[in-house]
């Protein structure tokens, strides 16, 4: 394949090391764009798209707002947020550089979920002018999805932004994980015949997806839970915590331990890795027998499976590669899709804890220690959890139709 | 036909005047969806698109700022920017209502030149707010279309944008209606064998659209030019003028009329309406001999075509019912699409200029009082705007390639 590299001045670049590879050729010219739904071939389709036939519909949305979902897209495109700070394991690259994922995003969004999605890569990073920036744009859109914003700015961005917005705000590096781990684990459980209420947990990581994955996990019922960051367990007798470590601390970790990974690991009956790094196989041969091993690191897992499968009854992670992957894209594209479906105005923990029981329901007749999970391309997975959201959304009274 | 109002619980709603109107079951469910460009079918797939191919890509941007164009819909894709201030001719409705112009005009972009466009709707008024939301939001952005916000902030508004973003920034109820203007007075003169030079044209509105057609005019060489607002010819002896008004009677009027509307048209050779109201007939029958008309004001013409006729030699209005239509949508696809072909920093008044001038030629071998403009759906058009909008960016250096 020829260098795909070409500078701006339209000449072939060498100084770019991945010049050769397929990837770039693939998002030459951007990997999305926009198309008409309805026709403007002639004045007569002119005159109702747009002047004066519009003029109507604006004027029926200023009397009735809620007509705005009837008569725009507005209902079925999310907005792909991001400032740039936390994108895949690259880190604070900005939000031009971003914008492959975001773009990446938002097809995902459409090919799974049937849901438009934008891109929008903001130029700062103050907490303050991200939540008023997005609170100004929302008028435009049906949700917002935050993606790659580093932590713990992340937690106080979605939290004021659905303090302030009556559409679903979903940081779906802390939640969408969360509900494709919460999944996992359940039918890791079925299939060992414990109760969640029977497990302990270890999370090494305590970033966005940490975070958010202990959360749903007491949320589920089980039965402990410890978050480890770079220091180790992160306890109440702490003196370095932040705030939301702080809270943390608070609802996990039931058992008071305080040490290492590695001691917190003794005798656990689940490990969840989110963190990078690497563990000790020591310390996964001393967890309890018939552990889980969901070791989600990219590209490379904390626990490599062929070392975890020595001692584990469940090996799950973040790769294509091997069986049972953690795959966000098993849960946003349906979140979204049945949010928006009954227009909620936000994303409550009962409509996640929905969409995880569904993602696993959709495998539970055909459950295996390679299978706890079903593949992206199931075809069976955005409907169930767009359905299982949907039906949640109207249950807890959040959705307006 | 059936009602096509239904309300947020699904129901039927006959409180909208329009029920019955076909408009409302063509913007059902809105105009426009987003589309992948490249294939997600399988995991091969995904991890070209997606993580972690598209890795490479993002850290290549990172290193290689400008590859951002190379590799993303950035340079393809224009941010449609409201706040919802002064909506077609039904003021200021909010953002959400004026979404169904937004993405009509998004459909547009796309339909016409091939451009994709979002619809961004702003929740916020205030110039400082809509400038920093703007240039917070531009690095997902190839270009930005104000439209729709109220004079004479929107003055203030492109002005500060322009000054601190790299991408073009183009108030289109400005400089698109002020284009196609001056490309229909191009032909008019062209039919009547005179210069620009040798005419005298009176514009009846000082907001966006005529201050900007009064820009293009004299730096297109027209003789001499006299705006008027309501309380009649903007002059320098006036002391109620505002900031835009005072610059505005700096550089029109060289004969230093002063006086009302009707007096400015005592033996003008153009008058220009964008201003909505009615001029008497009178007023028209006392213009020069063979005078120009193009009466622009939606949909009730200013000076009726019919009456125009027995004293105009060429008569425009902006009705798509009657000859010599001055819409925008002859320019502002073609405009941005030649900007973006060349990654234009900015769209000078040569490039403006140059838009007008193609547009004009379009039809120079075709010329009749009915034919000074093409049809909206003359296939020429957008081709040779786009051609000529490029080339004046190479030839004044404000293209990146």
């Amino acid at each position: 394949m020829a260098a795909e590299i070409v500078n701006s001045q339209g000449e072939l670049d060498g100084g770019v090391e991945s010049a050769i590879d397929p990837a770039f050729a693939l998002h030459r010219g951007g990997k999305m764009a926009v198309r008409a739904t309805v026709p403007v071939r002639d004045a007569d389709d002119l005159s109702l798209a747009y002047t004066p036939g519009v003029a109507k519909v604006c004027s029926a949305i200023a009397e009735q707002p809620e007509l705005v979902h009837d008569y725009t897209w507005k209902s079925q495109v999310v907005a792909v947020v991001t400032d740039g700070t936390a994108v895949l394991g690259l880190g604070d690259i900005g939000p031009q550089a971003s914008l492959p994922v975001m773009e990446g995003k938002a097809i995902l969004f459409k090919q799974f979920g049937g849901v438009d999605a934008v891109p929008i890569a903001l130029d700062c990073t103050d907490v303050d002018e991200i939540v008023e920036t997005v609170v100004r744009l929302a008028p435009s859109f049906g949700g917002v999805n935050l993606e790659d914003i580093s932590a713990p700015r992340c937690f106080e961005i979605e939290r004021r932004l659905q303090e302030r917005l009556d559409i679903p705000v979903f940081h779906d590096d802390q939640h969408g994980t969360a509900v494709v781990t919460l999944a996992a684990l359940r039918n890791a459980a079925r299939l060992r015949g414990v109760a969640l209420g029977e497990l302990r947990a270890v999370i090494s990581g305590a970033g966005a997806a940490g975070v958010a994955i202990a959360r749903i996990l007491v949320e589920a019922g089980i039965g402990d839970v410890a978050v480890c960051d770079r220091k180790g367990i992160v306890s109440a007798d702490r003196t370095d915590l932040t705030d939301v470590k702080r809270e943390l601390a608070g609802f996990t970790n039931k058992a008071g331990l305080s040490g290492s990974l590695e001691s917190a690991m003794d005798g656990a009956d689940v490990f969840i890795g989110v963190s990078g790094g690497t563990v000790p196989e020591e310390a996964v041969a001393r967890m309890a027998k018939d552990a889980f091993v969901f070791a989600m690191a990219n590209p490379t897992p904390e626990i490599h499976p062929d070392v975890a499968r020595k001692y584990a009854s469940v090996v799950a992670t973040g790769r294509s590669d091997y069986p049972n992957q953690i795959n966000n894209v098993l849960a946003f594209p349906g979140i979204f899709a049945g949010a928006l479906q009954v227009r909620a105005s936000t994303i409550t923990e009962g409509m996640k804890l929905a969409a995880a029981e569904a993602l696993a329901a959709v495998v539970s007749d055909e459950l295996s220690a390679d299978r706890v999970i079903p593949s992206p391309f199931d075809e069976r997975v955005a409907p169930a959890v767009t359905a299982a959201v949907a039906a949640a959304a109207r249950a807890e009274c959040v959705a307006r139709r």
